[in-house]
This record gives C-alpha cells, structure tokens and sequence, in this order.
C-alpha cells in the first residue's frame, strides 16, 4: 500500500504547495483521491501513469479539493483514454463537469461514469476481490465524505515443508490456503492450522478531509493501519477551527488515538503555517505514530 | 505598455509549462487575458498584485483558456476582495462560475460582474478616458473573441520655451494641450501647432488565439503596434491546423505582415514541439520583428 500525497495543503494553490490530492495504490489500483487545482501536473511530476488511474474520489465540492477535475478528464481526453472512468463525489458534481465539456464541444471518447453521492451513512462504493471502498460521513461546512479503503484478509499461507511432511497432494494446496481441512495421501485428516499460518493481516486507509473534530468518526475507522486526518488548524487557532468545521492536530491525535489506528498523517495545512512541523510536536502528546504530510511524499505501508 | 506572459502553450498544462494567460498592463490597468488552469500560482509566481486585476477577458470556453477561472475567483474571495471584478467571456460562463460557488455554498463578498459575449462584429467591452477594449470576432472551433486594446491619442506635448517665446499666458497651457490655438499676451492669434508638437502615437494591443489563418481579421487589427497570434503548429503539421483551426507560425506571420503591425508575438505553441525557435524561423521569412512567447517572459512596449 502507498500513499503518494500530490498536495495536502488548505484553501488556495500557491507557488510551491498544492491543494488536496493524494494517489492511493493498493492491491492493483491506483485511487485518485480529491483533486485540486493543479493536481494534473502533480501526477506528472509525480510520474503517476495517468491511465491507471480509473476510479477518483472526491469528498466535497469546495474548490481546493475539485477544481483540478475538469482538467484532468480533459486531459484524459487529449490523450485519447478509452478506458472507463467512475467519479464519485457529492450530487452537483456530474453537472459542474459535464457543462463545461458541453460549453466547450469537446465530449470525451471514454465512457466517463459519475456516482453522484447524497447519503449520511456510509455507503460502499466499490467492491472486488480484495478489497472494499466505503464512505466515511464527515462534519463540515458542505455535505462531505471521507473514504475508507479495506483490503479484504487473503488466502492464509501455506507452509510447504509442513504440507509435504503431512504428505498431502499438490492438488489440495488450494484448498488449505482457503482453510479447509484436507485428507493427506495416507488418509489422515490434517486440520488446516497444521500446515497454513495466517496471512498477513489486511490494510486499510481511512482519508478524512475535511473535517471537524468529531467523535462519531471513531468507530467507523477503528483498528484501520493508517489515517489521514486534517489538521487545519493548531491549537493557538482553536476558535477558528470549529466554526469553519476543521481539526486542530491535537484533534487529530485524539482522533488517531481513540480509534486505535497505526499511523496518522496529518495534512491540510492552513498556509498561515509557515512551519509544518509544528503539527507534529502538537499532535504528538496525544499520539506517537505521526507522518507530516508533504506534497510529493510517497508513503509506503509494508 | 507591458504584457506578460503566464503561459502561452496549448493544451493541457505541464510540469514546466502552463497553458494561456496573459496580463496586460496598459494605462494604469491590469487586463488579464485568458485563465488557464494554474494562473493564480502563474500570477503569484510572475509578482503580479491580484488585486490591482479588474477585468478579466476570457477568449473561448476551451479549457486551456479559462480552466484556472474558478480558482482565482475562489482566492480573490479568501483574500477578502471588495473591489467589483468583471468577467468578459462566452455565453455560459456565467453559469460555469456561479455553478460551482453556489454548490460549494461559497458565494462571493465582493461584486462580480459577467459581460457575456455572443456577437459574430466586434463589439466596445470597456472605455475609459485613456483606452478602449474591442472584441476581435475569430474563427475557432467554438465561439472565440480575441481582444484589442488601444490607447486613445494623449494631449498635445507642449514646447514650453516656444509658449514663452510667444508671451502666452500659463492659464491657457491647458488649451494648447487639447489643440487649441489661443491668444498671446499681446494679442496675437497663436496658432497652436507653433507651440506644441505631438503626442507619442497612442499603442494598441491585439489578441488573437485561438483562431484559424484568417484574412478577414487583417483590417481590424490594422497598424496595430503589438499582435499577439496564436501559432499552434508549423507549416509541417499544415494538414493538421485548418481541421482544428488554428494557426501555423508561417501563417500568423503572414497575417502580421498584412496588417502592418510593429511586433508579431509567437506562442500557443503544441507541445509537440521541443524547441519553439523552429516557430521564430519559420515565422521569420513573412517577418521580421518577432518575439517568442515564453512562461514568465515580460514584454514591454516603449
């Protein structure tokens, strides 16, 4: 699992920070989440292969986390895309998108498909093999999800030595790393956990922006690897953070260390900040396990 | 008069390039021309005060022309605008702009203005006592205007040494300024061209892009002191310019040349091409005073 944050920072794009738009690749997928102005370039300086993005994710419709958009599926256009290419995000988004491509005559050549979301309560949005992709309701400003992306447990791992020591044929193997009991070649029923271990436990990556602190959060993210939480604000603007529904990093900590998740990346950074790293020690007497979001950074998950 | 160049490629934006924007600053103005994604880091990245932009010229509802709109709308609302802003552009860009803040529950605090343009003759946008700003109907895949901005002739210089030599009263200064003839002192008729001597030809400014080669446009930007026109490809990729209509460096310089103009600004370049001193050599054989176009480049016009 990597995380590769294009831009984390708050309200307006500037000469060297970029708005909200993070690249998630997990279990062969390459998730586009929100997309600020800018965002197409990001990807290219990123070195992210456009193509493979398929899916895009969008969590409100304030600009510093959309306005890229139009220009990317223009983009896609350009470069002649023909694959599909599914946008969720909140109900408006399908019209803001398809009136400027119809204003400008240019229809893409792709089938371009809009999940237009309206719910409060978390909705799956995504499904396959291995993993998941469900919203997370948030608190702020407009109608707002965060996004949880799960993979799905594996097949358990076979212990090849143990399996030939039970003499148990090839043709079975399939069968213990999906946990079934087999019967070995001298007809002994070997129980499963003699010869498989567990595999590795699944991940997940829960992106919560924007936000304002709020305890509901916790149980929809509970135990998750690691969290992406906005923290706008530090303490010293508290008052600022909750009548524009954001965090400060304290609440965010707070937020990390309730629901019991591994690591916490911190981001959305007010541009009043001159100094990131005041996040962490802020957010570090609640919590240990921080990672500053930057833009260009790539986060892996081992 | 000063133009500078925030990005003069076509197409999508790019690590190291930016699609089309341009400010004008002309009398005490500062137009920006076409706003393309990207332009508010352009124009923080150029120096140029926000604040001071009043008016805004959008070409045509291709992305590579206004993408960037939206976003600098947004941030000229959270850096707490009061001044009006007017938007020039095609019909619907209004609905394009005011779309996109009323769904993100962000309207803004300050007047903005739309002028939307739908006329095929070229139409007066703004006037004032020092220049005017006319449409330059072209001819593109959709509906397209360039833009021409000309200074209106100053007062008459005065020769000071000459309207003493005359006896002529300082009360009538202001006379001979505006062309009047006026009487000496000793009461002789002075005629005002022995005191007074020309003002500097009053400079204009043409934009055209995009647009196809287009003779129809040479008398409306006739003498005009500095064109800029749109060359998206060279005469090597001719088969390509008249089906999307644009324009081949060769044949904006040809339209220079029949226009008479002083200087021929190059740019709206495809980004097939590496090097763009190929569009200054080819250009060059149809005329001479040529200047590239470049992101970040300053043009002034003595």
């Amino acid at each position: 699992m990597k995380i590769t944050i294009l831009g984390c920072y708050a309200a307006t794009p500037r000469s060297f920070t970029n708005p909200t738009s993070q690249v998630l690749e997990i279990k062969n997928h390459l998730f586009l989440i929100d997309c600020g102005e800018g965002t197409q370039v990001q990807l290219r300086r990123n070195k992210i292969k456009f193509s493979k993005i398929k899916h895009i994710f969008i969590s409100h419709l304030h600009g510093d986390h959309f306005y890229g958009l139009v220009g990317l599926v223009s983009t896609f256009r350009l470069l002649n895309r023909e694959n599909e290419l599914h946008i969720y995000g909140p109900k408006g988004i399908k019209e803001i998108i398809t009136l400027q491509l119809k204003l400008a005559n240019s229809w893409t050549n792709f089938p371009l498909i809009f999940h237009e979301l309206t719910s409060k309560q978390p909705e799956l949005l995504f499904e396959d093999s291995k993993l998941s992709v469900s919203t997370l309701p948030l608190k702020h400003r407009v109608y707002t999800n965060g996004f949880l992306f799960k993979e799905k447990a594996g097949d358990r791992k076979l212990l090849i030595d143990k399996a030939e020591e039970y003499n148990i044929d090839f043709s079975l193997f399939k069968s213990l790393k999906k946990g079934k009991d087999v019967v070995s070649e001298d007809g002994k029923l070997i129980p499963n956990r003699l010869v498989t271990a567990d595999p590795p436990p699944p991940k997940s990556y829960a992106f919560c922006s924007d936000t304002v602190f709020d305890l509901e959060l916790v149980p929809m993210i509970k135990n998750t690897t690691v969290l992406y939480h906005e923290s706008t604000f530090l303490e010293d603007q508290r008052e600022l953070a909750f009548p524009t529904k954001h965090s400060t990093a304290k609440e965010a900590a707070t937020i990390a260390k309730e629901a019991g998740v591994e690591k916490l990346i911190l981001g959305h950074y007010s541009t009043r900040y001159e100094n990131i790293e005041l996040f962490r020690t802020e957010a570090s007497d609640i919590f240990q396990n921080i990672i500053l979001a930057d833009d260009g950074e790539e986060i892996t998950v081992e």
